[in-house]
């Protein structure tokens, strides 16, 4: 199947956009905008889930489930998050239908509501309304809760994964009595999203605060992880804000602290989407399909047999069982299969196309030899190797596999950082090598813009242990205390 | 906080309503019918979800995700299941808002949709469509696919978990190669609803199927659980369509036979929602709180020191700590309050009516005697026990109060079915006991609906192990080939 399939070199966007559906991963459906999360990328993303639940059980989040509409009017309360959120979504405004003159089904016209609902973009408004009911002291703080949940934003131009109308997402929105604790929080989030992406996902992010242009609409403080693809784009793979009181006084969420003072609490809000999917797509696969790291894909072993006849097979299928039997016993996501409906090229052609870590093959020479063929996706390196110890040397190889993709993502994303003094240079660097570039600007919103329009590089973030060095903005001249991180991003 | 609580005797309705609210499961949101499903709550829907998605994983099913949208032409599509629920359901009309004159918000009526979409009140039509492209060979059946989701019914009179306008559920949709194994589906599945209520959440279920007028729209045949709460009424915990060939028509999807012959699919669709934690609640609370299941409670053991000063307090602590590592080491969820903020009373009454199934206090005297003191909360007995093979008789007793639960709840369920051979007795019973009521009916839609508009009662189920009777009906007095299941429901 990847004989008809593109390659990053000739058409890196259609290559995405074809594996994501010839993987079976996703599709786009019959409503504009919106896809359908197919089986075999549903099980990805339901890891994905299950990690990243239990890293915020672990510090004391808990999982509630607010409304999916929101009251038009809860927009106006906070000023900035309105300019932001409510203006591509999607609104209901009539709630029947009925039977139309030439049988047709048609809007119920009477049946409309008062005021309109919004499809959350986010629901920072709904959970804040609902806060106000729940905190009154200090002893109800810090409220810790995180929501998975779909959310809609009418994006103009979609792509599977990266930008759909509607996507599922976590959204954390936490509550505390002091400023330092919620950023305190803020930055505890953004550790477990980097986490997440590097021991994860195996890919390497650069932490950091977004200029106030790119913030959140309605925080403070906006931090980000920023990962590089292959083409040299990056993508912001997940967010943590610091939201100050912003939203408490919009919905007037007050608590009395322990010296008995009424003030308005501090909130956070974090959250990363099933947009993860692509990155995890774009930064590991290759022309031959889709590369997944071991702790993310749904079939980390997959054993085929190689055989002439039933007699052969149930030999292969004796030793394959007891196999998959001492995989599984340590936990080890093993499939065995021994279809008669393909040929072994095929079914080696389609677990490569699907990414799966490690491929065992067990033909006739190998039951002589007490052997086995093991293949690994990301090298495509083949050893044989004994069948006795097996399992503990597959075991190592699905860590040294988790740590490859690791590495060589970090090695690709390191030789795509540049430093570059001028604008010239700058221009250069995003024409003809892309990534990263670490460059001087002089901190205003007009010449992050004026760089955007002329080169659609954006500043990605100012890292979070950056340097400061004196130095000269590429665009203004202007004095800059230190370089910020640009580059063109999805 | 149980004292100015209802009783189920004074006021059942509003002993459930106050119950849901006070013990932090689920509170009324800003927008009409729908629910803000709180962290305690959440966490006893995440464990009925874990153990449904592992009993559907078990036999074969996969999760996908299907859009939240449906273009209102696909409910035109298969001509019953418009009539079922295209009518009340939230109407995206518009995507985009604007600045008005005032600076208030107002929908820009520029972008209003072409086609208007429809939030999913279940997913059929939007899933068939999609089905029409993956299916196309008998090598490509069965198709197993659930959907964990939230759906939107603009109920009219709503009741937090039992009837709100969004809910939370899961929603099966598979296709099969013959009638045959569709319906082996629906009753596997049907199968599955009810050990999942019985072995879990230790409610007693009557497998049926439903009449024609009770049917889902859409499907030939709907087998349902059926539940008794404590006020006598009947609620319906779960549903499995047997939908033939009719979506599949709808929406155009055949595949080819072995024999090479084009035929349409064969489907089924089941789901149960955020309606079985009304049912948890009903079934099994009393008037000091909520009663919970072990096996569902998010907190199955709670320790409470009872203390005089700090040095007394660590005593205790060293103790509790043990008793609390040994039994998390066999899964036991266990919590430990130290807290100096409440008094042993306040904790007391605070776990008896969030319904922890055990609760352990550990005073002076224990410290002296290597005892604890051991409360059930369903029997509310307490028994000293030696600190010695705690851990074992604990987790004996959590079995012990899940099989409990279970068989009160089936005593009082089976004490509650009546037989009757009259109208005149089957009103009668109606208004006095309540309860399931098992008689004759002449099998008529006109039957069903003229008992359904004179007493409320409507007919639950024809039990799938029914035994067949000849009798006359009770309303008719027409020959009736057997009794059926009548009751007042939720």
């Amino acid at each position: 199947m990847s004989k008809e399939f593109s390659t990053r070199k000739e058409n890196y966007s259609q290559w995405y956009n074809e594996l994501v559906v010839k993987a079976d991963l996703a599709e786009n459906s019959a409503v504009r905008g919106c896809m359908v999360i197919k089986p075999y990328g549903f099980s990805i993303w339901e890891k994905m889930q299950a990690a990243l639940d239990k890293m915020f059980k672990d510090t004391g989040h808990q999982n509630a489930y607010f409304p999916l509409f929101i009251p038009k009017s809860f927009f106006s309360k906070e000023a900035s998050h309105v300019e932001g959120f409510a203006k591509e979504c999607a609104v209901v405004t009539h709630y029947r239908l009925k039977n139309g003159e030439n049988g047709e089904i048609v809007v119920d016209e009477t049946a409309k509501l008062e005021e309109e609902l919004i499809i959350r973009p986010t629901s920072e408004t709904i959970i804040w309304n609902t806060y106000r009911g729940w905190i009154q002291s200090y002893r109800d703080l810090p409220l810790l809760i995180n929501q998975w949940a779909n959310v809609v934003r009418w994006e103009m131009r979609t792509r599977l994964f990266l930008r759909t109308a509607e996507f599922l997402w976590q959204e954390g929105h936490t509550a505390h009595a002091t400023a330092e604790e919620a950023i305190v929080e803020t930055k505890q989030m953004l550790d477990i999203y980097a986490d997440f992406a590097e021991q994860w996902m195996a890919i390497p992010v650069i932490k950091g605060i977004k200029t106030e242009n790119e913030r959140f609409a309605g925080a403070l403080e906006t931090y980000c992880i920023e990962a590089l693809m292959q083409d040299g784009k990056a993508l912001q793979a997940g967010t943590s804000h610091f939201l100050g009181q912003n939203f408490a006084k919009a919905f007037d969420v007050k608590f009395t602290g322990k010296d008995g003072k009424l003030d308005y609490v501090w909130a956070t809000s974090w959250g990363v989407s099933t947009r993860l999917m692509g990155a995890l797509i774009m930064c590991h696969s290759d022309d031959q399909g889709l590369v997944l790291p071991p702790k993310l894909a749904p079939t980390q072993v997959v054993i085929v047999p190689i055989y002439k006849g039933e007699e052969q097979l149930a030999q292969i299928s004796e030793v394959a069982t007891k196999i998959k039997k001492e995989l599984e016993s340590r936990n080890i996501r093993v499939k065995y299969d021994d279809r008669d409906t393909q040929r072994p090229g095929w079914k080696f052609a389609e677990y490569e196309f699907k990414g799966v870590p490690i491929r065992i093959a067990i033909g006739a020479r190998d039951l002589e030899n007490g052997t086995v063929e093991v293949a690994r996706r990301d090298t495509k390196e083949k050893e044989t190797l004994q069948q006795a110890d097996l399992v503990n040397k597959l075991e190592h190889l699905l860590t040294q596999i988790q740590n490859n993709l690791y590495q060589k993502a970090l090695d690709y994303r390191d030789s795509m950082i540049s430093y570059v003094n001028t604008y010239t240079e700058f221009k250069e660097v995003l024409e003809t090598k892309g990534g990263f570039v670490f460059a001087h600007w002089d901190g205003t919103v007009e010449t992050e813009l004026k760089i955007k329009e002329e080169t659609k590089a954006t500043i990605r973030c100012i890292p979070v242990d950056n340097p400061l060095e004196a130095g000269i903005c590429i665009y203004s001249g202007k004095a800059s205390k230190q370089r910020v991180l640009f580059a063109k991003a999805y």
